[in-house]
């Protein structure tokens, strides 16, 4: 189902409860829709803000109906959505972006294979289905190389890097023996990314491509604009853009690409919602990636995204939360926490944007 | 009760549940606070936006006792919570502000002598406690005169002028006959406000000084910064530090004045809450005055407020609301909806805020 332009009074549902679904769940409020947040965990930062809340599995069919029942159109904060519970709801109500997209975007090889298909340049990859395919796809793509698992990665979970000395079935068995794709290693002058939102309409609107630098894999700094010749950073619009119509796509994705010297571009990932590297609009634009979301699964026109100036984001990662207090006090910084109660380490517990005049 | 700082995992309980308090949760939220909003009306806007919620009475005590168990401080997003609510409450839980401050500004005849006493210019003014005292007052102030209610007033109501041909007795009869204040009418050449916070610590920070446009008695449009002289602005912002530090305030308050031909000011009115000439700051500088009151009544240090621009904030008044189709589409527009399903003439249901390079 797809759906018209919902009324202000309308009911979002959010599948997801972390400090993404939080964030979007803030913009809707702003715009004066209501959301149900469903979520399997109790102290979801989610449910703090919203007055409707369902905690369940995603894989309870009856809290799921009950769900579906009581909103308007349903979206995610996260691309892994069982492929059932999106099933199952897109047979009662509008769910936004099309689950189908999930399909290509929760498994690398077949979101590699994508992107490869638009004409749109990614690191060298081979299929890795079992130990004994290592050989061949190492020969193809040469060393180093990085060994990924298809599903569920993310900030550096799921990956090992095959270098000239390393035992190719030992990095078969760090990522846990599961079907995986080998990466050539890219050797990138930077990280960027592009976070867009296409509406119902097929309007897409890009935010400034933005560059991102991590530390232990997990994003510690974004800074817009990114330090990209204006040639690279039309073209890496341009990427993301032709990602989302390509998809058909309703709503926010981010596109996550490397430089290389020179400045050609090759897409290293899709995020099918709304990023982290895009947190920086939410005190640095005219419309944030949250509200950009929001209006699309309303069925809303978008935004037209303008800068307040240069802009720095800082992720508050694990103990670092305790520097809230000092960043308060820095004038001109936005502070965010996500209101979670336990601290580890590598967990996302806010971030501090700041902007200075271009 | 005075209160230590908070934790980011502690819970502000908020007297009232409209877009003000709406508007303080949504803030709150970004910085991690939990929110308790307590409010009479089921469909308070405020309710949608936070997971707990005391529908009920503000003179049940029971409700109230349960409240301030659940909450680490308590604030307000009107002026006119009834004193024994305040007193109940105190007993309990710090309240921010003072509720002793809401004695004077609950009563039109008690602000303007306190500001008077200060060394403040007030439009002139007399007691007018019953219709026999008129036409002393009248004698003093001369006419035109404006007789308010002491008490209640707002957007207009219980206000009324006269004039040459004015009977003074009708005029007690339309604003209910009960306790007035008599105002001498001022020519003013403008309307401005100064939105102010005051922590805990003492430090006050003034928001820019806001150009205010009625109509109908109600705010429809602020313009920031205000088309006044540098000494003008200085003046005005100085006005409003003296009345938060005389208050000991904490958390925002707003000063209304009226500016006259020549520059002079008169404040008009004080409000002990956040205020609609403040809005524009959630789009239009780095800290909102509702955060701002949530650092305060948390306390935290208050933010360093930088403007992004020349900001210009339009009220959707009634059936206006349905204009917010069109605003969507605006560049650089930044529509916020409170979630009221109700359209009454008169009804404050949204707002626009638009940022321009200076």
């Amino acid at each position: 189902m797809s759906g018209a332009a919902l009324e202000p009074q309308a009911t979002i549902g959010i599948l997801g409860g972390g400090q993404l679904g939080r964030m979007l769940a803030l913009a809707a409020a702003r715009l004066g829709l209501k959301c149900h947040v469903l979520a399997p965990s109790p102290d979801s930062p989610a449910f703090e803000v919203v007055h409707r809340v369902t905690c369940a599995d995603y894989n309870d069919t009856e809290a799921l109906d009950r769900f579906a029942a009581d909103v308007d159109v349903v979206t995610y904060e996260f691309e892994n959505v069982p492929a059932e519970t999106a099933t199952f709801l897109a047979a009662r109500v509008p769910v936004l972006p099309d689950p189908k997209i999930l399909a290509t975007t929760q498994d690398r090889l077949a979101e590699k294979t994508f992107v490869g298909g638009l004409g749109i340049g990614t690191a060298a990859f081979a299929a890795v289905g079992q130990p004994a395919e290592l050989a061949a796809a190492l020969a193809h793509i040469g060393r180093p190389a990085v060994l990924k698992t298809r599903r569920y990665g993310y900030d550096g979970k799921g990956q090992a890097t095959i270098r000239n000395g390393t035992d190719p079935e030992a990095a078969w068995r760090e990522v846990g023996g599961q079907p995986c794709i080998l990466e050539a290693y890219v050797p990138f002058e930077r990280e960027v990314s592009v976070v867009a939102a296409r509406g119902t309409d097929g309007n897409v609107e890009c935010f400034d491509v933005t560059e991102n630098e991590h530390r232990d894999h997990i994003l510690k700094v974004s800074r817009v604009p990114a330090a990209l010749s204006k040639a690279a950073s039309q073209e890496a619009r341009r990427v993301a853009e032709v990602i989302a119509q390509k998809f058909g796509y309703v709503g926010v994705l981010a596109v996550e690409l490397f430089v290389l010297r020179g400045g050609a571009l090759l897409v290293n990932e899709i995020a099918p919602r709304v990023h982290n590297s895009g947190h920086w609009t939410l005190d640095g634009a005219s419309v944030s990636q949250f509200e950009q979301h929001i209006r699309a699964v309303a069925g809303w026109p978008l935004g037209k995204p303008i800068r307040h100036g240069r802009v720095e984001m800082i992720n508050l990662i694990g103990e670092e939360v305790a520097d809230y207090r000092r960043w308060l006090s820095v004038p001109g910084a936005c502070v965010h926490l996500y209101g979670k109660a336990a601290v580890r380490p590598g967990r996302k517990m806010g971030h501090v944007t700041r902007v200075f005049a271009e």
